[in-house]
């Protein structure tokens, strides 16, 4: 890498020397040992230090962090944990890193109203942990919940296994305090559902760093359900596991969650953890119920009925909280499970109409074949949520560009037989030259005009989610054409 | 009213003449008597024939009558069913009424997907007969659901009854095809709850047609559950009565509805209906439970224990579907009961904290006093919306004043107490002036940008939700001053 020349090194001094004057102490990152920590998030095929790491502690100091950006017109990418698997979080060579995990106070839990009120910093699972004892949790629960941030969970709408039953993050965030580029605090939605003019806290959700920084979260917590119980159904083919979920949705039945893993999943895992999976079979559903005790033996009788009329070949149905966990074993290990089976892999996150399943699967098998590559499947069958595991080496070269190839594929296999580009994990990086398969030209204008109204010059997390980013004076209302902003080469690993 | 001069009259004629060149026939009422049918929605006491009514059959009509209306800086107002009570379909004497109710094909029925893709101008209950032979519903319900139509309710995020466990019309709407002011279609959202890019669909839900116009609505239908129980629970005081709700929800139950009424309600629809309520309480719960039988059975004696323990007066749970309705007939005749004991009222719509409803309730007798009006309080107890009827008489000098100032004291106590201004009615024109009780000006000015990104000439009914407009041109980042549009007088009845 050549030096940079005397000029970048003397804007990088003034930008930091700005960033200590706000954040003092041990909140300012600039050597490189100690950027280099933050140079990828959980999409670790992109790597690239930023110009500085800023930690803040108040609401205040985010504030002037962004209000100086702005002045200066430097880039700014906020980071939570650093879980993203899109790349969410990718820094900027000429950017600041803005980190949120020194905002990690739970500020209040309130039980009449059911809420908790917490600062972006605290990770998923600790605002569970601050309302277990009293009978409570928080719903959605992304594979990363132990170390995934709630503000990184709103950036990216997370998901996980219950997001069947209990929605997406979008679902259980009531308000958020967002600080805009130029250091304005605003508050959206509040402690309740509802809300009054335009609703941009459903804006926010979702939007990868783009609108602002997140600097507080309401979020609606849950009584934990009296009792829960699994189920674990083999079939003998995909194509009757398909069935079987559609038939459970059909019936009127929403589980707190319904996972199918294919053979190879299946074997993966089993070989990784002895979960006692059946190994003769082609597809595994484990379906969780959660209710009032009577409600949940109701109901595993209807799915078990359901699942004989589509020729299971075995059903298991947990007799205690040890077997309930047993079940899920396999399936919460599937990642490792993957690396032990393979020296790469890359976790692809699609959505699909459930009734597409069986053939949409299919199809994946051919892709699969035509590019040599293995693929391993888990996913939220309930909601159609995939998440292949393309296995690759990515010493062996090209392998990790064949891969890339082939999640394009799947994703536009996704997008074609009319699901969505992403379930949980955002665009990022990732997906974001795929934007065009899902969206009109018009649609992404539209998309990007709103990004304007609130970064009008486009300086939080450039290079994320939209394929080009036009400079919005130049974004004409009725013909997109020239002034996009170059963005810089993706800096690949 | 001075006869218009030549120049307006002339503009009227080019006005209508493009309007019956995209339209033809009789879907362009120009004719003062055809006007008038049109000239308030819900909220009478605000009423103005519009320049011109233009009721399109298809999507491209649409499209071509915004785009010919932004090239030529004409106004448009959008209209359902004219059932808003905030005054949302109000027209403007200068402007377009655009109203959508030819519009109203069910486009595609998918029970596998559980979806229903409907126009604009099918009525909200129009969704469930379509589905119900299958066993289906869609869930919202407002109490205009036989009139009201799904567009309207996508504008103002209706509710009704049993969205505390069913969500408002944004957790039970799926996709949207919306025609910008410029005549591009948009497609937000698409059949699954997962959306890539920025989620522009929970902003126009809600958005009151002030972002564009909704030609195609993808909603959500639920399974119709097995069985519905209601409970009747009498209190001797308004306090225990809240406290018994405040305890069901702690305790983990999600009631299908949880409807309150107080003691002047009770007496107005028991007068009404004759109902059976009894009329020695102060207050009146009517609790409904729905799901598998034997969780209904459960609930039901779990809330019995509950209300037991709060010294609730009188217990009732139903024993078929005819008393389960009748439990419902004296609250849903509540508003014509209302029209019965007064010449006038006026229906607020604003939420609080759940726990606080005994202090406002408190409050509000005391503004009652202080107003010399009468109030009855019916309310969505469950999710904290307050319906406060103030009776009045519009013959009555100076009342129809009074009782808009008790009502803007009401809701200025549901914002002082945590709340949001309105529940499921929006803001309109009704409430658009108390917007900065909830908003600071950086809010609302945040708000005004995103407008501005869909609608930069404020076209798209101007007048609504915004105390002021701002040019958007002028609505600079770090200051909000001068350049706003200056909105007619409100037309008062």
């Amino acid at each position: 890498m050549p030096e940079p020349d005397a000029g970048v090194l003397a804007r990088r001094r003034e930008i930091v020397a700005a960033m200590r004057a706000i954040v003092p102490g041990e909140g300012v990152i600039d050597h490189p040992d100690g950027l280099r920590a933050y140079e990828a998030d959980g999409l670790t095929a992109y790597r690239q230090p930023p110009l500085v790491v800023v930690l803040p502690e108040t609401t205040e100091q985010v504030a002037r962090v962004l209000a100086w950006c702005h002045a200066n017109r430097v880039k700014v990418v906020p980071r939570g944990a650093g879980t993203s698997l899109s790349g969410g979080a990718l820094p900027l060579a000429d950017g600041v890193l803005l980190g949120l995990s020194k905002l990690n106070r739970i500020l209040d839990i309130d039980y009449a109203d059911r809420i908790a009120v917490v600062q972006p910093g605290v990770t998923n699972l600790a605002i569970t942990r601050a309302v277990e004892e009293q009978g409570f949790y928080y719903a959605p629960d992304p594979s990363s919940q132990i170390a995934c941030s709630i503000g990184g969970n709103v950036a990216e709408n997370a998901g996980g296994v219950h997001c069947l039953k209990y929605g997406l993050t979008t679902n259980n965030v009531l308000g958020v305090e967002l600080v805009t580029i130029e250091g304005e605090v605003l508050r959206l939605g509040g402690r309740g559902l509802e809300s009054a003019g335009l609703d941009l806290l459903g804006l926010v959700v979702g939007s990868e760093g783009l609108l602002g920084v997140v600097t507080e979260v309401t979020v609606r917590i849950l009584p934990r359900p009296q009792t829960a119980r699994a189920l674990l159904i083999g079939f003998a083919e995909i194509e009757t596991a398909g069935q079987c979920v559609a038939e459970v949705i059909a019936a009127g039945i929403i589980p707190a969650g319904m996972e199918m893993m294919d053979r190879a999943a299946i074997h993966a895992a089993e070989a990784f953890v002895h979960a006692g999976y059946p190994l003769d079979v082609e597809a595994l559903l484990i379906v969780e119920l959660d209710g009032p005790e009577g409600e949940c033996a109701h109901l595993i009788g209807e799915i078990e009925a359901i699942a004989r009329s589509n020729g299971a070949v075995s059903i298991r149905a947990s007799a205690s909280d040890a077997e309930r966990a047993s079940f899920w074993a396999g399936r919460k290990a599937a990642f490792p499970a993957a690396g032990r089976i393979s020296p790469d892999y890359y976790c692809m996150d699609g959505t699909i109409p459930r009734r597409r399943l069986p053939d949409v699967l299919r199809r994946m098998g051919v892709l699969s074949e035509q590019y040599g590559l293995r693929v391993i499947n888990v996913f939220h069958a309930g909601d159609g949520n995939l998440h292949p595991m393309i296995l690759y080496d990515a010493n062996q070269p090209g392998e990790l560009e064949t891969a890339e190839a082939f999640g394009a594929d799947i994703l536009r296999l996704c997008v074609e037989v009319g699901g969505v580009l992403t379930g949980e994990h955002g665009v990022g990086v990732e997906k974001r030259d795929l934007m065009p398969v899902m969206f009109s030209p018009v649609d992404l204008a539209q998309q990007q005009r709103v990004k304007c109204a609130f970064d009008p010059e486009l300086l939080l997390n450039p290079g994320k989610m939209f394929p080009e980013l036009h400079r919005c004076a130049e974004l004409g209302r009725m013909h997109v054409h020239g002034g996009a902003v170059p963005f810089p080469e993706l800096p690949r690993f």
